[in-house]
């Protein structure tokens, strides 16, 4: 797999990334987005949500900032996009903190097609059906070993399955791949997690066919990013417009050099 | 028309910007009025929103995030608006994208009067009546002469139009400006286009005797901080801060030297 | 008091600190706190809201965008945070600027224990019963003594009053502290009074056994961030972001040097 491959086809085929995500990092998720040549659009009124879901090329929820009617505009988007076959993206953000979340996620999960289910180890435990408690949207521990956690995921929800962590895991029903790029400074940011979501949505936005190996080279490409940034930032702040922009500037001699993607 | 004229009555007037605006750029939108020496704020309940507009000297309503109450609260200010004869913008962001956007825009234009009418070229046409479909938030190619288009609707909807792109066009019934300020860097960074219709609030704040040259000031001291901005920035983040910053560090001398707006 | 105590408190413990907040400045909130090693969550739904209280160490309320059904949430969080004796922050933001705001702070107040009230002195004084009118949410000017004010207001409401301002005044009812840490550029950047709720927030929720110190500690941190971040900074987003970035680098040295807390 080259990431670098995905990477251009993305900056090729610009897609629109239709979000419907949280109001804390919304911003964030948005210029991310951007910065990869692509082109975000955020909007929720049940109104147009499945009209503007059928213009993009990928469909993003994020339930950070959660109330029951957006998940309605939610799951709107999502039949939308699974009636004209545009993947859909669901970052499972603070499942585990409230039974609130957990109900939420599975009737997102049960109602639509999701074709990538992403969130931290405890959070994708807790979609598994683990005893975790996660502790508002930070990772909890979870003794398990994540792998196996990812790919039976997959295989009982027939979809894509990405946990982030410091290697990230992509598994689908056919294979699992571990992702080792990336930095600690990402943690130390809020937004890194929901804008890890978005670039994963480009990313099968411009690769439908190819979903999880597009996951993967979404998450290689951003921790190379974030590698690159973590040299030169002297905080987070900092860090994360040097990420942003890197991801701007992010070029295949970079990849070819750094990308650490392993089955 | 000198721009730095209408700058320092912003500088000196300080007027406070009423905003009812999308959750994606609502910060950046905030902090560019505050740059600018002004004051803004954001406030949307039904309950309050009259009132916070009898405080403001502009109104600045974006459509960006929109949901039908949000509109409802949106003409509730501008009819407050209206009734004090404080200045009204409407960024109609992402005409054109869905049906929805279309009817409540033109809701907001027939039930209030709008003073700045302000999109993208797509947007704009859309407004106008004309048959093209926004790409979520981002311009579409308008097969049109934009100066006749913007002086059209302006003298149909009496009111100041603004269309923004390479060159921004500024027409109200009387005069049609060119501004040809501002740097391609701009289309890259998410918020621009929001950031624009704030700026140009706090001017025909300050200045709302002269609305189409007070925009087109805007427009032109903002395009000539982009220009600077962009000699000194390595990506899209950094170009935005430095644009912002350079709001506020923007000069006479600057706006004489590099000032370009044309009949 | 030594405010490196209560800032170590805040990296050893790492609190939950639950925010429902306004979406102008809510990234800016979230992030602060993770700058401070702390975890911040940001949740609303009525579904879920006591559940994440009651996960948290510390809940912060800030009405900048409220609206009737968002301060109900706040309302139900609060009385999930008193029946678990954890601390609540009031950031009574855009106090004094509408009828509905003085309501919903007085609801907030009446119906709930606060544990810190905290606004600039146009905020404080309108809470207070004083008839003063805030523009927006920037402070108007008081023609009060604010050290009064604060006490006052803290044995009245049996709590600890925070005004800030270029000296902030933290009273409960047995002592007022001052703090003269701080830099004007703090006032031109849009966030820093939300981000100084959430850092008090951060602060008590570590050290809940001593609110009033506590909060004066954070403000004192906060204020030498924001003196060392504007030796190095041209402009407001720049100052923002090295505050925020100096909130994560902040040792015992600087604070040993640069605390300015007095009675």
């Amino acid at each position: 797999m080259d990431a670098n491959v995905f990477l251009e086809s993305v900056r090729t085929k610009r897609p629109l990334v239709h979000h419907l995500t949280n109001w804390v990092t919304i911003l964030d998720c948005a210029q991310i987005v951007k910065s990869l040549g692509a082109s975000p659009v955020m909007a929720h009124a049940a109104e147009e949500v499945a009209e503007m879901t059928g213009l993009a090329s990928a469909l993003v929820l994020n339930i950070g900032t959660l109330t029951g009617d957006f998940v309605e505009s939610m799951l709107t988007a999502a039949q939308a996009a699974n009636s004209r076959d545009i993947p859909v993206v669901l970052d499972v953000c603070g499942a585990g903190a409230t039974a609130f979340r957990d109900r939420m996620c599975r009737k997102l999960i049960d109602e639509a097609r999701i074709d990538v289910i992403k969130g931290n180890a405890s959070e994708i435990a807790r979609i598994a059906g683990l005893d975790v408690r996660t502790r508002g949207v930070d990772a909890a521990h979870v003794a398990t070993d994540l792998r196996e956690l990812a790919a039976d995921l997959a295989r009982k929800k027939s979809c894509t399955v990405v946990i982030t962590g410091p290697v990230d895991i992509v598994a689908d029903a056919g294979m699992t791949l571990a992702v080792h790029n990336g930095h600690a400074m990402m943690a130390e940011v809020v937004g890194t997690g929901c804008m890890a979501a978005s670039v994963i949505g480009a990313f099968v936005g411009a690769s439908p066919q190819d979903i999880a190996s597009a996951a993967a080279a979404a998450l290689s490409c951003y921790g190379i990013a974030g590698e690159i940034a973590a040299r030169k930032s002297s905080g987070p702040m900092a860090f994360k417009h040097n990420l942003m922009d890197g991801m701007h500037a992010l070029n295949a001699q970079d990849i070819a050099a750094m990308q650490r993607v392993e089955p």
